[in-house]
This record gives C-alpha cells, structure tokens and sequence, in this order.
C-alpha cells in the first residue's frame, strides 16, 4: 500500500533500494507519530474540518494504537512504506473513511518532522538523566578520595602535585558544561513544526499556536519554509552537542587507560570488569574503557557525516533526509549505554594511595617550593632560577605538602558550586512542562 | 629571550618549527593579554603578593601598553616567543624586577587560556551583531517581497506555491535559531579560568571569584584540571556554532546559485555585483555566492579538524594545543566577511515578479485543489484520487490563487515573531556585563 | 565460553556492553577464518609443531565448517565471544585437543587481521567487477547519445555546448581513476600480516613466507609490529578508496537529480523507477537518485570517522579496534547496492534530444563564434571584445553546428581510450592470482 | 586588469572578497603556469594556429618569465586578477598582440588545471624524497638497536617483549607503505587536462597528444568535462595520500611522547630538541614531537574539508573550488616540514638500554614460556592454563631470553627487505620520465 499508488508498479529493486531500513527505523517514531496525529486531529475539529463527533472516535483509536507502540506491539507491515502510512492504515481498517481525514493539512514531511521532534526531546532527557547519574558518581568519587595526591602531567612529563579529588571533579565539571551545550540543542528542538505540510504551508486554517501547546512545545518554528530546512539541521546540532558529551568520556576514558597501565598504576579495575588475552595469561585489560572510548570516538564522527548527507542541498526536501535517520536515531542509545557502562565502572574504580611516594615524583613539588621563595620576597623569575639551579645539581628535596585553598584547587574543591552548575542548568531544560501538556493529550 | 632558558640553546631548526606561526597569531591576542593581567595583578595586590604602591604602577604601565595593542602597534620581538613573554618583557624593561611579578601564581597556560576566552567573548559579540544585520536584510526582503509568488519544489520538482516572502524569512528565522546555539558555546567561554596556573592551581592564596568579577565573566570555571581541559573543547564548541551559521549563509548561497542560473531566472544581481568569463562573453557570474558557499563550507570542516588535533590526548596541557589556535583565531573575520558579504549582495538582488506565468508552473497548485475538495466534504484521500486523475488526463485547470493563512504560511509571515526570537536571544548574552567591567578595568 | 577465562565471571553488563556487535560483525569474516587455520596449520606441520598425521585430519574438518560458513549455515552461539572462538571449540568438540594445537603460535589479533584482509580482498573485488559494469553501461550510453547536444555550464550558467555523450562518458572515465586509486589499497592489504601474534612476533619457528604464499598473497607485512598497527589503517585506506567512487556515484546522482527537475528538464526516469507524493497528485520523483546521493555521502564520511577511532592511539593493540568492524564491514555491500542500482537506472534513462532548440541556450555558441574570428586572423582578446559587444546589443546570431575534434572532445569522445584504462587498471589487481591460491588451498 | 572586463567596475568590497587570497596563492603556481604556456604555444603552431616565425619570439619570452618565477622575482600585481592574467599582461607588454595569442584554445578553468597538475606532481616528488630520507632514518636505528629489548604493550599493558629493532622498523615499514598509496595519487594526477577549456572543449584543432608529451605526463584526461571534473577530486585525493603519510607519523610521535614520559622513560631526546616550562625548573618537553603530532592531525582534517567544498556540486566549474586552493597548496610544505623535523629528531633519539630490568616487565615473557610447554608437546590451552595459575600465585620466574627467528621477528627484522619494497615504490613514480620532459622543454 503507497498513499501516492497510481496504479504502475515500481521496480521491485528500486523498491527495495528506496524502502531501505525505513520500516525499522520508523520502529523508534511510532508513539511520537501518533501523539503527533492526536494533536493535529484535535487541532482539526477546532477549525472545523473535522465533525466533532468524530474528534473522540479517532482520539479514542490513536490512543489505543499509542498503547500498543508503546508497549513495542507496533508494527509495519510488509508492503506498507513507512509508519505514517501504517497508523492511517489501522485507522482507516478500523473507521472507514474517517481514518482517511487524519491526513487532511499535512503531508509526510510534516509528519516525520513532528515525530523527529517529539522523539528527540524525550531522548534528549534521557541522556541529561544519565548524564547527571555520572555526574553524581564523579562528585561523590572526588569527595571520597579528596586527600589522595596523585602526579598532574603536562606534556605527559612530570609537573605539580594533583589529586584524585580534582581529577575526578574535572570531569564532573566538563559534563555540566555539557549539558548547557545540549539545551540549546534542545531549545531548537523543541519548536513546532506542525502544519508546514510539504514545505510551504496548507490553505487549510490551521492553528498552528494549537498544536503547539497541546504538544507542549515552548514555540513554533514559524516560517513553514524554515520547519522544514530544519531537519537535517536539527539532527547535526543535537548529534554534535551528544558528540560533545562522548568527547568528554572519551577523555576520561583515555586516561583510565593510561593510569591503568603498569607504568602508571593509579587506578585499576575489579576483576570482573576486566578482560584477558587468548595467549598472554597474566593479561586483565581494560577493554571496558576502550570501547567506551572507541565508541565515542565513533559517535564524535556523526556531526561531520550527517553534514555530508544535508550540505550543499538547495532548500526543499529531498530523499537523501532519509539516510540522516539511520545515523541519527540509534545514536541516542549508543551513547546511553557508554554512560551508564562508564557510571558503573567508575564507581568501582580503586585508587592508589601511595603513588606519590615513588622518587621519580619529587620534581612535582618544585613549583610550590619556587612560590615559598617569593612569598619570602624572591621576585619570581629569580626564585625560578634559584630552584632550577638546584635541580640541575641534584640538590633538590621535595617537602611533600600541598597546602592549596585557593577556589577550584586541590584544597578547596567546591563541589557544591560544580553541583548547583548541574542542577541549574536541568532545571532549565523545563522537561515537566512538555511531560505535563503528553499526559493530558493522553489523559 | 625565554622565560625558561637554562643555557643550552635550541636546535635551530627546531626552534624555528616549534614557534611556528606563533608571533603572528599572538597578535590577536595581545590586548586580551594585557586585560588579564591588569585584573591578576589587581587580586595579587588584594592577597598581599603585590605591594599597595606597586600596583598602580603596574595598572600604568599595562594600560599604556594595552592602548598599543588596541591601536595595532604592539609587536612581538624577533627572539621573543610569544606574546606573554613579550609583555613581561616590555613591563621589565620599563619597571626593573617590578615587571617579573605579574607572572606570580601564573603560568602560560593560565594565561593563554585567559587570553583565548576574553579574545573569543568579543569575537562572538561581534559575530552576533553582523548575524543580526543579515537577519534584518532578509525580514526587510521578506516584507518587500510577501506577495511576489514562487515555485517552492521538493526533490527539486515543482510542488507547492511559496514566496519571496516565505523564502527570505526562512533564512532569517533560521539564523536567529543559530544564535540560540551560539549562546550556549557564549555561556561555555564565559567562565573564568584564571587562576588555574598550568592546570594544578597554586599554592598561592589567590582570589579567583575577584578576577572573574574584574573581568566581568558570569561564572568560574572552577576545579582547575577542568580550567584547563577545557583548552581545545572550548574552540571546538565555538567553531561548532560558528559552523552552524556557516552552513546557514552556504545553503542560502546555494539557492541563490541556482535561482540565479537561465533554467531558473528567480532572482539575479546587479552587474557590479558579479563576475565575467575569460572566454564567453555573455557570462554574468554569481561568484560573491558561490566564494560565500565556499569559504562557509570550509568552516563548517573545521570543528572535525579541532577534534583530529584535541582527541585522544589524555588530561594535562600538550602543546598540539597550540595547533588549534590557526585553526580557530581566523574563524572569525573568515565568517564575518561571508556575512557581510552576504548582507551586502542580499540587499541588492533583484527578485523576479513573473516566474508563475510559466505553463511549467501550473502543478503547484494541484494540492490546493485537493483542499478545496476536502473543505467541500470529500475525505482527502478520495479527493487526491480525483486530482491525480484530472492530472494524468491533461484535464487540470490551476486557480492560481493563493490563500494561506495560517501562522507562518504565504499570507501570513509572522516576520514580527520571527524579529522577537531574534532580540529575545540577543539579549540572553547580556554583552553589556562583560564590556562595564572591562570599561571599569581600563578607565 | 571464553578463550581466556580464569574463573572470576565478567560482570554481566560489562559482558553485553564488551561484546557488543562483534557475534553479528563476525558472520562477515568467518570463512576467511577458517581459510587463515587452514594455511596456518598447514605451516604449523611443516615446521614440526603439527605431526604430519594430524594435518590431514585438521584440515578435513577446517574444510567441512568452511563449506557450512560459505553456505551462511555457520553461527556464533551464545556465550561463545567471537568467530575464533567459535571455529576453536567446534573443532575441539570434534577432534578433542588437536582442536586447540590451531592456536599454537598465533592469537586473536593475528587471527582478526588475517581474517580482515583476507575478507576485504574478496569485497574489493566484487566492487571492482560492480564498478566495470556501471563504466560499461555509461560507456554505451555515452556511445548512444554521442549527438545529443545539451548545454555545459560553468556556475550553473549557460556556459558552451556539451553532449550527453560528454556527459555519460565522464562519469566513465571518472570511475576508472577511482579503480587506479582502489588498486593501490589493494596492494596494501594484499601482504601476509599472519604469524605477528599479538603484534611482537612468536617464539615459534614460524615460516611466514609459505602462508604468504599458501593464502597468495602477493607480498608479507614483515615487521611484526607494523602488521598489527596496519589494522585501522588499512581500514581507513581502503574505506577513503571507496569513499572516491562513492564521490563520484553522488556527483553523477546529483546531476541526474537537477536535470531530471523540470526547470532543465533534460533527462527523465521510467514511471517504475519513480516514486509519487502523499499530497501533490503530480509528483514523479526521482528517490533512487536521491538516495544513491544520500548513501554515498554517509559512505564519504566514513574515513573520516575511522581517523577519529584509530587515531592519537600509541603503536600496539587496543579494544578501540573493535568498533572500527562496525563502520567498515557492512560499507562494501552498501557501495556496491549503490553502484548497481545506479547501473540499473543509467540503463533506462531517456534523454531529451532537443534541449537547444530552447533561445535561452542560445549563448552556449559564442565562445565558438569568438574561435571562428580567430582563425579568420583577428587575435583572441580582440574577437572576445566583438562578440561580447553583439551580445551587449542584442544582435548575436548563434550558428548551432558544434565541430569538435580534439581528443576528448565532443566528435571524439576517445571511449576506446577510456575503455583501455579501465581494462587495463583491472588488469593490475591479478585477482586470479589470489583466487588460484585459495582453490588450491581448498581443493 | 580583467581578462573579461566589460566596462562596468565591480562593487570594491566585492572585489576584494573574491579576489580574496589568490594573488598570494598563485605565486605557487606560476612557474607551473608559464610551463603549461609553453607546452600550449608549441602546439598551436604545429596545427597553425600561431605562425611558425611567433612561436620561438613567444617561447623566448616565456623561458625569461620562468626563470624570474623560479627564482621568487614573479609578482602578480595589484589590480591583476590572477596568475594566468600576470602573464597575459606581462607578454603582451613585451610583445604586443602576439602575448594574447597563448590564451586561445584555453580558458582559465583550464589553465589552473594544469598548473595545479605540474604543481602537484613536483611537490609530490618533494615528499617522496622526504619519506624516503625519514625511512632510512628509521631503518638505521633499526639496525642499530637490533639488539635492545623494550616490552610491547596491547591495551596498554605490559604484554610481550619487543625491541627498538622492531619499533623503529615498523614506522619505516608503515611509510613504505604510504608511498604505495601516494603512487595512485600521483598516476591520477599526472595525466594532461590540457585542451579542456572551460570544461567542455574546443573548436579549434588541438593537439592534445602533443601536449601530454611535451609536458612528460604519462597519459590523458580524455574526456574533458571529466578533465575540469577533476579539479577538486584531484586534490581529495592526494591530500589524503598525504593525510595517510601523516597518519603515520603523528602515531610515531605519539609513541615518542609516551615513551618520553617518565613514566616510561624509554627514550630521551638531547636538550638541544627540548623546550621548558615558565614555571616548573625541571622540565624538558617533548614540543617537537607534540607539535609533528597536533600539526599532522591538523593535516588528516584536510581531505574532510576538501570534501565539504566539492562534494553536493553538479558537474560544471563553480568558483568554490577556488577556496581549495589555500586548503591543499600550503599541505605539501607542512608536511615536509614536519618530515624533514621528524628525521632530524629521530636521528638524534636516545634509546634507554636497560629497560627490562625492572621487574613490573617479568610478565612479558609469560607467552614465549607458554610456546615452550607446547614445544615440549602440551596442547596450547593447556600450557596457557599452566602458565596462568603459576602467575596467579605469584611463582613465575622469566627466563628473559628472546629467540624469536620468524621474517619480521625481533631476530630477524628483515630491513632488506623493507628496503626493497621502499626503492621498488619510488622506482615506480619514473619521475625521470617527467623531469626530461621538461627539461627539454625548458632547454
């Protein structure tokens, strides 16, 4: 079944060809592509294009289709095309004619669009719940081992003395300032784009502010020309701004790595989340934390090929949109399991306490030993140049101490300001708004 | 002259390649420089680093030096490796050992890093500001155009009826969602990260929360293995955003590229406004467009390129970092000349008032027919049936009227929302902040 | 079951999160496991390590579970990580602890990168004989249409007459540059990397140059470390090569797509290879090209994101690597549906044949008006300057007749000569070479 | 100046944005230009398009113009477009209308075709010799640390023994290898587009045989709209050979960099190739090392961006390709820079030679005592079970011993015969064949 059959078959290669992944793909759009049918019918009745005895017919069969997606009974059939074509056709199965009507001022390109949109917003709050899961591990984690002094390297060379305590709470700090980059990507997702139709419009009167509300957007994309240059948009700011997170693990998850080697041992790894080697047995590999990292890396390259597919097209739409699905919908579970794998094993993570004492450390505490010398008056170019002496001849003796108070340090941690960072910008996302507006649509 | 020399001088060649372009990118730096040190040596005095007679002769001297940076005449020395060395070393020059201590409880990376940020914050208000330009060209254009009539396509074939007014305003619409994207990476740079020395803190007991009042940023960024992390990310956020416009302004290019070409004829440019041909004198070129779409689609490569230099590296500063700046510090004045370009060429194109009175044209109004039977009675699907049919007979007449009302459709733009998005946003960077401190550092 | 299981279970999670895709992935590479044991323990036995009685034995049974996996009939159980594991523990159940001497002086590593190059040999050959046809079907079709004149643009302006025997034959040309480049990642993989282990090389007398030669391989990896770290980068080669056809497959989609719009209206689709709107009646659109445009762009970004995964890693192996199968195993059959639907509907395309007589193409004959001045004796600059001034008046009389004869040109289209290339780069790969080993092997 | 001024002044800010960064630009190209001229005069007087007594006036001018453009003393002027446009200007100042007799038959699409081809076929040569010098660097601390063991690592951990024999033969291999894939790049490139004009011929009787032989290329672009197609394909193309050649060395450096650490302390490098800290006295960084790294990942960015600029473009000239140009003319020389700095450094490397002392390497040598239980003729699973309980409890004791005899192993590194396989790659560009060519040319 095609809404458009005009009676000539089509090449059953091409077919194929142009069906693509569409029927599992769509799987993820279902229970959006019918809240997205329920608001427009609502919205249809108010300007009359539906009769309103007809309104709670079609709401009381799309809320039941809703129940069976969301439950994961949906399915497409064989021969039909998409989701949009299946939902019309249970309906109109069920209703006759009046399942027809739910198609009246759109278009499947506006149908995709809201179920693209309405997707996403809720996929974006799952990946801020997990997020912030890690985020509260980080924290707890830098607490816990706030007084464990460990090597701080630049250029990978022994530098200053750092901590645990820091080096946990960056990382924390680094995932917050995430998800401010991920609710502007949000912001921009959660705009209306119902009622452009194909690109340009209906000359129904649609109410458009209607649908908006009911669906719980914060705006409308207003111009119908722009909703629809909107997808292919939407997907590479919000897959760059789930890149930038990945980013952020993918780091930590390098220097897992690296502090799990032998010749860092600062870290490792219980047992049972390590893996071993086929021929060398003493082997417990971190494999945990390079997949983590591998996959990251992987979801760091997204942003760049959807731009591939949607650059330098003309405005209007265009098939290719097809293919940014494929890249984009899967994403959002990728990088959940690599956060909620990387909450898990952090928590587990043990600490080496006694790294410090190694005497290839001592050069870390030549800074502090400079800054003693100009608080006793020294200009510091000079005192720089009285302990690089030292150091030249051997002389040098490391007092192990680090007495650090100034904000962010490693004294003065201020993981309750890291933590109100957090829990202000999820606050910002206002996700119960869009919740509260699904449950009465539903209700 | 090197703040590290020891007395074994650097391999020649060696030397030559690891300043690089160095001296000449430091130039875009210079005043930020100087900014930043005028607020550390503010705080150093308030924590007794500095004596209270020492400072203002310090704040003299910076100042002076800052008004030759503005004004384009500060230089960076042959021999002199950067612009923080340069300035110790002008300052020592000037005020003996007194100019040694503005590097207390600093280091270069503290200060690079610092310098980055300021430098970054008022590039993006610049950007901001020729992005609001453009975006009021095009609601100008919009208004000016409403009622001119064109063929809106999807997969390029004539589809649906649009307009000059509906085209112009996509775009405006579309930028201002861009400058919702820019914000979040304005909100991620505008945090303080001085104070972080080379990314372990110090044993000094600095005032950061006084630095960031002085330099007006709106936040710190507080754990200081963080501060510094966030070297590289930072310029990759930005870019990201910048892309975003960038690839905005290619697609607009790209339209007009083809609108502009004999087998369309929408839109053309004055003569002083395009190129010609050494070889086929009829030749009329778009090439101001075509360069835009060029230049934004080289940007929108470059927040990949910052990741293939920042990825992979574990925590701690590397000095590959100093790779990004070539990359990112020119990302700005290539952008705002596609801007204002763009801007430029917008306000001056000619928009064809005739293009529907082509036979060719006549489909676009198929679906407004579909609607018209819908709105007498007949369920959609039946009355696409009935068109496609009148279509394949050769039978179809267009009413080429256009009645669209509903928000943001031909008849009605909506320009004044679209407008609202774009002040509402603008004034979410509060840019006044930054510049009252700024102003009060300096006066 | 776990090739290295030492009693302490994985963590469930962690187990999922770990094993990931590879059950699936693996399905690609098991035949070319099974034919890497095969040239392996046929080493393994003339260097002592198998007894001479045990090889016939072994290879009977490697034989038997080759056939099941050629016939799609092998599985990874559950429980079981990988295809190693797999043909290990099948081959152990059936012949007890001979099954395990398969192992000897190998490990994972070294069995995942046999099986990789031995599997992307195979696929570049199927490209390569996909990519032959479609060079083929442009080259009759180019052949077909040697008079059909269209207009050439530059800047998307009506620039000098073109043909569509120019035009298809191009395409031809273009595709066989891509084979010359695809040769050289060919050579690249075709080299032994078996008996590097796990990338430091084995105790074990191993003759590395009779697997090379067992398996036909044209040369070996010899370094043992450089075998190892060309995994990724042989990837990352051979997925740029494909990459270059996939640029020029969406570079030809792309035309077809803006000539097959009505506003060029120069060429058009069967019904059958198109498909319809689910609101405009009209709508004939041409979705195979798009898609093929759209599948080869995601399939340009590949490299890119390989480089993101591999690279910044130091020399020696890393789980990382694993997510690098994901990317490129499934590339190959996607370029190669690509490439035959595209030859499909080269097939059937009709071209317009009175494309000029439109007066808006008239121009296209000026620079050839200008050539005639010149040969009557007036100097290039000079006739350029007439002919511009009569199209400036209005008075240019275009002489539609197009006498081309240098090589290439469009009445000497030099399809022998392009045909010659493509033979004579196929020609380069020696793939009987290669399949003349493994029948052997085989036999 | 304008080769196609019509009367009309273009817009000034206009002006400067498409002009842009050519004039700088085209310095690289102009000898390469004058070349082509020559090659194109010669042959327009063999079909008599030039008078037998102009051509040696002609040429004689030309042969001037190169030397002063080989020596650095060509400057394109201000108000001069471009490079082709210089010396149209200069010939005809010196001879009259006769200078404007070279431009017939060309346009400057192709003009800047083939210079971009003579370009890029000598740079390429320069980075063949550069990597061949890098390799036998390489290959001679090969040699000469045959015998100096260092572990091997996967996952990071210690897992085999290696030696410096090996890590430095695997990088001369790797490069090798590179060179085969640059080989592809540079056949592609060097085939003559000489004739195409603007991309679809000309009418008058070129020779473009001719041409292809007079300039040494080793065959044609035949068809010439798939000879201006070319343009930006070619540079695609080669910037990822180079990107691939940069892959290399940015892991070389990334080795170096780890291995520097103390936390290896493998190798050290003379103070003279170290850079310090402004404030920690004991530093010595690796700069040199972390800048060929960040410089070369920079450089694997190009071929994405290339990609962003021509992909999405119908075929036809557009000016974006002009935005190529500064993307791919500066690669060569950063790259060689890199090279040449690489070889140098690596020359001087200082390898520790008592590395495995240490007893957190005793594990290494836990596989090569599993081989010798199997040699002692205990199944593989067996001997590893062994191996690994005796680990477990603490009673393995290495024999730190490595006989390791196989093609590529530790003791037998084979660099004959990567040698070999370098020569018999450089052998294969004949870059002989061009250089005559032009040589006489020039003679």
């Amino acid at each position: 079944m095609k809404l458009w059959e005009k009676g000539i078959p089509v090449n059953e290669a091409i077919e194929k060809f142009t069906v693509g992944k569409d029927r599992e793909l769509d799987l993820y759009l279902a229970p959006y592509d019918i809240l997205g049918s329920m608001a427009h019918v609502t919205m249809l009745e108010s300007v009359g294009l539906i009769e309103k005895e007809e309104l709670p017919v079609l709401l009381e069969a799309l809320k039941k289709l809703y129940r069976q997606a969301a439950d994961g009974n949906f399915k497409i059939e064989n021969g039909v095309e998409d989701v949009h074509s299946q939902v019309e056709f249970l309906l109109t199965k069920e209703l006759g004619d009046l399942g027809k009507k739910i198609h009246s001022g759109r278009s499947r390109n506006d149908q995709v669009l809201i179920d693209l949109k309405l997707f996403t917003r809720d996929a974006i709050k799952g990946i801020v719940l997990s997020v912030e899961q890690v985020i509260e591990t980080l924290l707890a984690k830098s607490e816990e081992n706030k007084d464990v002094l460990m090597p701080g390297y630049t250029h990978l060379q022994v530098a200053m003395p750092s901590s645990f305590g820091l080096w946990f709470g960056a990382y924390a700090e680094s995932l917050a300032d995430d998800l401010e980059l991920l609710l502007s990507a949000f912001k921009i997702v959660n705009q209306n784009p119902l009622g452009s139709a194909a690109g340009y419009g209906s000359s129904f009167p649609l109410n458009r502010q209607m649908t908006t509300d009911l669906l719980g957007f914060s705006n409308l994309n207003y111009n119908v020309v722009y909703a629809q240059m909107g997808r292919g948009k939407m997907e590479k700011i919000v897959s760059f701004a789930l890149a930038n997170i990945a980013g952020t693990l993918s780091k930590l998850a390098f220097d897992v790595c690296l502090f799990n080697s032998q010749n860092f041992n600062f870290v490792s790894l219980p047992p049972e989340f390590t893996t071993g080697s086929s021929i060398m047995p003493h082997k417990k590999n971190p494999d945990v934390f390079e997949l983590i990292r591998g996959k990251c890396n992987k979801i760091q390259g997204v942003p760049n090929q959807i731009t591939s597919v949607v650059n330098n097209l003309p405005s209007g739409y265009f098939r290719d949109l097809q293919e940014v699905k494929e890249l984009f919908l899967p994403l959002f579970s990728e990088l959940d399991n690599c956060l909620s794998v990387a909450g898990l094993a952090l928590g587990k993570i043990v600490v080496n306490k006694n790294i410090l004492s190694e005497e290839k450390y001592n050069y870390l505490f030549s800074v502090d030993e400079v800054n003693r010398l100009v608080v006793e008056g020294i200009p510091f170019r000079e005192a720089y140049k009285q302990v690089s002496e030292k150091i030249g001849k051997g002389e040098f003796e490391p007092v192990k101490e680090v007495v650090h108070t100034h904000e962010g340090s490693i004294g003065n941690l201020c993981l309750d300001k890291i933590s109100a960072k957090k829990t202000q910008v999820i606050e910002a996302y206002r996700f119960e708004r869009m919740e509260k507006a699904i449950n009465k649509l539903l209700s």
